[in-house]
């Protein structure tokens, strides 16, 4: 009798860290940097404005890298951004 | 009698956007990211860790590009950093 071959389909997991940068889209109030530009100037700085922006580093296992990024995104609309006040940028580097 | 030559100092202001990213020294720990790698997780995705950090894009005055890093360091060592727990990294760019 011939032997039988079984498949093992083997997805190897790559590590990657996923950059996302998160920040406030132009219009929205941003009480944070209003207070840190009225303190600067009080100490004596010329500060017009400043923008802040916040950065998630996460370390994921992913098939790819275009996976990852996929994956970046829907972690960015269901959990680390708000659609109506954020903008958000994503690379991907392979660890 | 001869005319007296006033001399006038002119320091031209010029605009810099000094970029200020601000990072949690290692070893210490961070609630934020550790809340956020368990939702990930609960919701489907392979995290391993999260590193946060934060960015303060400052719009300022100076009269050159080293006094405006100069200025930034200033600004780090007495408002935007805590010495014990934060690291920093400082460029700038002319506007």
């Amino acid at each position: 009798m011939k032997a039988f071959k079984s498949f093992i389909l083997l997805i190897k997991l790559m590590k990657y860290a996923v950059k996302i940068e998160v920040s406030l889209k132009p219009g929205h109030s941003n009480p944070e940097g209003e207070t840190i530009t009225q303190l600067l100037k009080e100490l004596g700085y010329q500060v017009e404005k400043i923008d802040m922006s916040k950065i998630y580093t996460i370390i994921i296992q992913s098939s790819s890298q275009t996976e990852a990024k996929i994956k970046a995104e829907e972690m960015c609309k269901r959990l680390l951004t708000n659609p109506t006040k954020d903008n958000y940028a994503i690379s991907v580097v392979e660890q």
